[in-house]
């Protein structure tokens, strides 16, 4: 029986870890990969005392920070979750784990553009990670789908590599950092096509072109490479217990001063996968922090062998 | 006129800074000093990607992050906010700063024990920071009071100087981390004492003894330091505008995702000034990143110049 299961090896399942391994209480951390949507991440300028190091450099330093501590790291899967008297069954590809406390950190997962096309060929030209993909589309033409930060992010990475770089967004300007959206703008690679509608991704073995339609007329653009960066869902299917908002993220609340609390006693919630509006990788690491610190009180007050 | 003022150099300011620098709005920092109470941490062992850190080298690192962006910082105290139409006025011990919105991150200062010989002997061997003068009281007696982390915190970091340790606590037992209970209870130095009360100071030029209280009998220890680590009170006298909750820390909410809202729209508050319970440099700068955020919200949505 653990006291505490963290689902999610993300920021904030990282920072919730080392609290809880200083607590010195029974846990693991569940999760696929380290580092979650941190590492695709390109450059990463505003996490607090780093400037300017690349996703994966501060997934790296996160990874030293917890090795340290011995925790136990399950790389698995999270299948269901389910209640069992006072207490959880976490249920993963492999096994079945009894626990006293779920912290779920689980994040979210790139959401898809849904047109015809897109399902054919991704990964044959398709991709949901500039960061991971970028170097593979050198000297080529690409589009970039997306209104925000990301779409920004990964279409400044691209034009590194790419001859040219369309930017298609379905709003009347680009959102986003004005540092970036200047960036952008700047930039002779980068072409920025506001208010268009992406119909449909061609292509016979690799994508050869994307439709696009604005003003009511269609366009058909030459690339090789299409980039969907138009936002994320919350990677909660294994959660049939908890509460939800309508963009299916875990409704938290504090309560007496117990902080990251979802609608089921003892289980906590934080970072992206919640309805905390801001993802970001510090405030994921700072709610991490606040949720396991609940679980302790949690831990304390239902006197539960704690 | 400013898009923002800032007020607070901690962890909570300075995250928000960079997010401010980033996102090119009219914006100062005003501090009376950088980094806050983290200066005044011993050991940082748990901001996630820095595996052990001074409270003084973790500040570094955030002084050389904000150096970058040029922010501007007013080294000054604020004596008030006012309001003005729809906007404020942050009045320093130097100037009147006209702004349009207000971050309170003013982070908290150390509680008063509030016993007789606490205000005589203060600097003359009463300390509210271990970190900065346990040098001071090499191969000598010294008491900590205090039944928590910071208590425990100064414990250990007094032992490696001091021929004995007293830790003094009014509880049955300590609190806070099992780690570094374990580290107190193990040393041959730090003699804990529970259920302790304090109740006079004394001495001459400096502190001579401690008069403590258990079980209805008094007892006088010879100590010529006393580190009194009894936790910490907001540092918001400047503000009579928002709502505070009984320990006068500023109450935030989050409506119509906008985070890190007072009472007063315009005014948002992060870290450890705020009712946020978990009082962590991680916690804070994700707060602070959080408010920031619903700053720039504010500004778009009130369309004031922004």
């Amino acid at each position: 029986m653990y006291d505490l299961i963290i689902i999610g090896g993300g920021p904030a399942g990282l920072a919730a870890a080392v609290y809880a391994a200083r607590q010195k209480i029974k846990f693991c951390v569940v999760t696929k990969d380290i580092g979650g949507q941190t590492r695709w991440s390109s450059d990463v300028e505003n996490y607090l005392g780093f400037h300017l190091v690349s996703g994966e450099q501060l997934v790296e330093k996160f990874q030293e920070h917890i090795r340290d501590y011995k925790i136990e790291l399950k790389e698995s899967e999270v299948k269901e979750i389910k209640k069992k008297d006072s207490c959880f069954i976490v249920v993963t590809e492999k096994e079945n784990l009894e626990t006293k406390t779920i912290l779920i950190a689980s994040g979210k997962k790139p959401r898809m553009l849904n047109v015809p096309g897109e399902k054919e060929f991704r990964g044959r030209g398709i991709s949901y990670c500039a960061t991971c993909d970028a170097p593979l589309f050198r000297d080529k033409k690409v589009a970039v789908i997306g209104g925000g930060n990301a779409a920004l992010d990964a279409a400044l990475l691209l034009e590194k590599y790419c001859s040219k770089v369309y930017l298609i967004t379905i709003n009347e300007k680009m959102m986003g950092d004005e540092l970036l959206v200047e960036k952008a703008t700047k930039s002779k690679k980068i072409e920025i096509i506001t208010k268009a509608n992406t119909k449909e991704i061609k292509g016979n073995k690799f994508v050869k072109s994307i439709v696009i339609e604005t003003n009511g007329s269609k366009k058909e653009l030459k690339v090789e490479g299409v980039f969907i960066e138009i936002g994320s869902i919350p990677s909660v299917d294994f959660d049939k217990l908890t509460e939800k908002n309508k963009w299916n993220e875990i409704v938290i609340h504090s309560e007496n001063y117990i902080s990251n609390q979802t609608s089921v006693p003892g289980i906590f919630a934080a970072g992206d996968c919640t309805d905390v509006p801001e993802k970001q990788i510090i405030v994921a690491a700072g709610e991490g922090v606040k949720a396991v610190l609940g679980v302790f009180k949690y831990l304390g007050k239902q006197k539960i062998g704690y």
